[in-house]
């Protein structure tokens, strides 16, 4: 593809490629995130254009969100949440409602979540995920005393931002490399990740969740996986999901690199939604 | 301790203490290596002392070789090897006994191992064993054709030194981060690693085996593992061993790094050794 050929032949306003552009960039943040940056750049489409130029920008801004990242069922739902349309309003309304809708049920999903935790417990987690976060908060808020075990989560060290977090809630917790988690998760008395993607039969996250929860399984630790219901693509199975895969180079080297990995349902005690915590479909 | 302690008291001389000291540093090299090391630490000796002062300077070499890395039998079973004794020549001879017997148990094990790979095979690997080279540097000699999948092997980066050999070989490959090992293992059709202690219930060896271990029990990937007898020590549970930990700084903050994990025996196929293949005790 010629270079700037994207650029040259788009209906989108720069603003709104810029923060499109800069959610392509992210390397810590996730699902959740970036389909509150997806609407926020529906908001702003909104207020730019509107009519047959909003309908054309509304077409390919929906190829462009769910290009960013193909494996994040957050982006799919946030692009059908919002019509195609040439009324600006309504573009907007949805858009704000997606975002107050998400940050509602982050909300819920702390709430709910943390009254998994009991005083005492010690959590295992794997990269970064904002809504596991948000149970860690709930159960501080609610003067629960417990610890965390987190991965580094190689080679973006989401890990790192978690633990810059834990350490301003006043969390204890510590870092292990990933290759660790087998020895340590028979340290944890529970353990919660996030989700790119919950398909029929499995949870799509980072790399290395799949391996943690096969230890869990192993050791008895229950595991639970915290999501949005804006992250579930409950028509799809895991192998139709494009896993994407980003560009790593270490000592000079290529080293493979796939974001994601695909964790089946039968090792997953509970996903932890705002509606509820679900539990195993009988026809998986 | 007061800095220079150990080199004021030391009965050893200085081009023994360094060779030591080199043991110490090594990040890259596993137990077959070091044990290598460690005899020709004990030639060294047997040319510079003798009478009493090369008994007491044995004594005090036995302490600092196993000092080196407490988790790797191979070193338990070279000081074993050695009598305490004045006589240079006979502590050299046993020494000399030994390099030779490892480096003839290596190419066995090579031989024997390289009748587990067919042509086609995809096998995976997780840090850098030596003897796991040299199965692959037989089957090649037979002109057997494969590829390996390897770990990069955080946070040393081994997997960077074997990818350096496999291409040197003409052996194809492919380097994926740890946490990948879940995705890629499904795609082998063997996995061989190396092991730094094989004790009477599991294989301890560098951390993240376990990980593999699991995830080719549950996709059906037969898992051996290479290892002189030099490392097997029997009468031992996994639970009495001493698990190394090197300290890790990432980012400003401290990384929980243990070396090793531990892998019981019964997601094992079989520990391919100079002797023959090993199976799983009945006892265990």
């Amino acid at each position: 593809m010629i270079k700037g050929w994207r650029e040259f032949c788009s209906m989108l306003p720069p603003e709104v490629r810029s923060i499109i552009e800069e959610m392509r960039a992210e390397q810590i943040r996730g699902a959740s995130y970036l389909a509150k940056r997806g609407a926020e750049a529906y908001v702003k489409l909104a207020q730019l254009l509107s009519g047959e130029e909003l309908r054309k920008a509304l077409k390919e801004i929906r190829r462009e969100i769910i290009g960013v990242n193909p494996t994040m069922a957050s982006l799919y739902n946030l692009v059908r949440f919002v019509p195609i349309t040439g009324d600006a309003s309504l573009v907007r309304a949805r858009a704000e409602e997606f975002i107050r809708l998400a940050e509602e049920a982050k909300r819920e999903i702390g709430n709910i979540g943390s009254e998994l935790i009991d005083d005492g417990e010690v959590i295992i987690t794997h990269s970064f995920s904002s809504t596991v976060l948000e149970i860690f908060k709930a159960a501080k808020g609610k003067g629960k005393r417990f610890r965390v075990i987190l991965t580094e989560s190689a080679p973006d060290y989401e890990g790192l931002a978690l633990a810059e977090e834990l350490e301003s809630l006043g969390i204890p917790f510590e870092i292990i490399t990933d290759a660790q988690i087998g020895l340590f998760a028979r340290k944890a008395t529970l353990a919660i990740v996030g989700a790119d993607n919950v398909t029929k039969d499995a949870v799509i996250n980072k790399a290395g969740t799949y391996l943690l929860a096969l230890t869990c399984h192993e050791q008895g630790v229950p595991f639970y996986v915290a999501a949005e219901t804006f992250k579930l693509h409950p028509e799809a199975r895991a192998e139709e999901v494009e896993l994407l895969e980003r560009p790593l180079v270490r000592g000079g080297r290529l080293v493979r690199n796939v974001l994601f990995d695909v964790t089946p349902w039968k090792y997953i005690r509970g996903i932890v939604t705002e509606l509820g915590i679900l539990v195993q479909p009988k026809d998986v």
